[in-house]
């Protein structure tokens, strides 16, 4: 809680720092020593210093690189790339709610994929996620569905409440990683409007996106169903449904940008692991304005956790395309806020 | 071109009076006669005198019916609501497009639903989709989707560069309603954030919403199809389908709204011909915030048109759940920018 208080108090002063910075513009050459750095969880070298003379170049009014502001659209993953996937914060949701609703379904215990979520055996749905099946999307429809947004929206809270990461033992909205809210924070003073696009349901991340990473609901793209107005007990109410399920994820997260903004994006950041964020930074790539791509390589396994792709995929397309790799160990000064 | 141009410096003359109305906030009482009046367009009755209040009330600081800044939420439709729908400008479009794709179908001139569009017979689908049949949505994909969603947009300008409303000789965009422009630009300046959610194409109207209503892309709600993302001559590109329609109206109105913001709107703008919006201002009227309803009814046929629905179903609700009715005859001052 008090950790909590400090992440919350950190984003305030970051985000005064940021709308000083606003009024002051940056000076032609970016001198760190002459004003408070806008990114000071990161260390020097050339991924910071490319994300500052980004920014300088499209916010510079008569620039070659100039932007107007309501084309400076920037969009980002959110798992590894805005906070820890490991595990991935989601799935602990749905086992919480599982393990919560089992008491109503004695059958579960005997049946799959509920048994193996009882028994805490996640990791068989992750994988068979990975290899293209689909077994945890009855666990997700189960604890994510049949439900108004309401009553959705008060789980996840009361999730977010108690629910603390396994090996880290806090909770998990303090598994920000503090160099992106900053980035955020940055980008957003500089007249950028910053979105979540994430294979992470849109309902689930919204009840922790504003409070988390200064995110308003309406910048939150993600994983839907067609939810249903229809009225319930004399209450005209909004129903989650997985019905027309949408999964923002890999080619499908350009989809989900161009229903939601109707822009493309000239600033993307993604991670490495399964390739979910190729689609992403090669459309933003393709802006015919200036444009920048981040991928977060996770290889840290001392502050963090290092893990790669079986392939490689990402790592390969940001060496072909010219885009900015961050590696975790080197990059940032600070992982999480609380360090 | 001329009007064009003077609707634009009437958009900017009414952001800066609502500029300085936001810097001077309104006295406690309203007062025309002593400022400028932000609804210039409105009579002077109690839907103007409503709006006003309203406004005032949600943003009055320390007031008890105060509303945050990020909840000020405001979804207008667009047909007969924010301009002309007589005819229905998109009907007009998917006309365009089929005559001008005819020369390469000659079977067309046999075939339904084309050959009804290229004689000219348009009532024939739009009198079979208000009685529930989908004709049309043949017409529409033909019209609206298998190109890159570039492509689509140059065509939806050229349309708006070229063709002009049949009786009233004026490009499409200067149907739009000024008082409902004004409207629009007042809540802006009072903190709203203002949104189209329509049954009309998400992308046809989002290449006009900023010229027309100051309406951002990423500000619009509408018909769409789940677009594909696939390289085409070595050429990553989205394209446009009518895979999983979502066809915003009715009842699917807060779908669409849920998704694409997050948040009930506290101000909803509809109007009487289908029933179209009772969806959308029930769930706005459902907001556990103040909150207000706007319904527009056709009754002026000497200045725009006269047309009610059959069953009388929108007007029926507004009297029972106590919504604001418009009536555009005695309630606006002017209809259109340019009268």
């Amino acid at each position: 809680m008090i950790q909590h208080v400090m992440m919350g108090i950190g984003l305030t002063l970051m985000l005064a720092v940021s709308t000083m910075a606003q009024e002051q513009p940056l000076a032609t050459s970016v001198s760190s020593t002459r004003q408070a750095d806008p990114l000071g969880s990161w260390n020097d070298g050339p991924t910071k210093a490319a994300i500052l003379q980004f920014v300088q170049d499209v916010t510079k009014e008569g620039g070659p690189k100039f932007v107007l502001p309501e084309q400076r659209i920037a969009t980002f993953d959110q798992d590894g790339t805005l906070w820890c996937e490991q595990p991935v914060v989601q799935f602990e949701f749905a086992v919480y709610r599982i393990k919560a609703m089992a008491g109503d379904h004695p059958g579960w215990k005997e049946q799959e994929p509920y048994k193996s979520v009882l028994a805490g055996d996640v990791q068989r749905l992750v994988d068979d996620l990975l290899s293209g099946g689909h077994e945890i999307l009855k666990v997700i429809e189960t604890s994510h569905a049949g439900m108004s947004v309401e009553e959705f929206d008060r789980h996840v809270r009361d999730f977010f409440a108690t629910a603390k990461h396994p090996k880290l033992k806090v909770a998990y909205t303090h598994l920000a990683y503090a160099p992106m809210v900053e980035l955020l924070a940055y980008l957003r003073a500089n007249g950028f409007k910053t979105y979540i696009c994430s294979g992470g349901g849109i309902d689930f991340m919204r009840a922790i996106s504003e409070e988390t990473y200064g995110i308003v609901p309406e910048n939150v793209i993600g994983t839907n169903g067609r939810n249903e107005f229809k009225q319930v007990d004399g209450k005209w109410q909004l129903f989650k449904t997985a019905d027309h399920l949408f999964f923002n994820d890999k080619a499908t997260k350009p989809t989900g940008i161009d229903l939601h903004i109707g822009r493309k994006p000239i600033f993307a950041g993604g991670n490495v692991r399964s390739g979910g964020d190729i689609g992403m930074l090669t459309y933003c790539h393709s802006n015919t304005l200036p444009s920048f791509q981040l991928l977060v390589n996770h290889d840290d396994d001392k502050r963090e956790f290092a893990y790669a792709e079986k392939d490689n995929a990402s790592l390969k397309q940001a060496k072909a395309q010219g885009w900015n790799v961050v590696n975790m160990k080197s990059d940032w000064k600070t992982i999480f806020s609380n360090d």
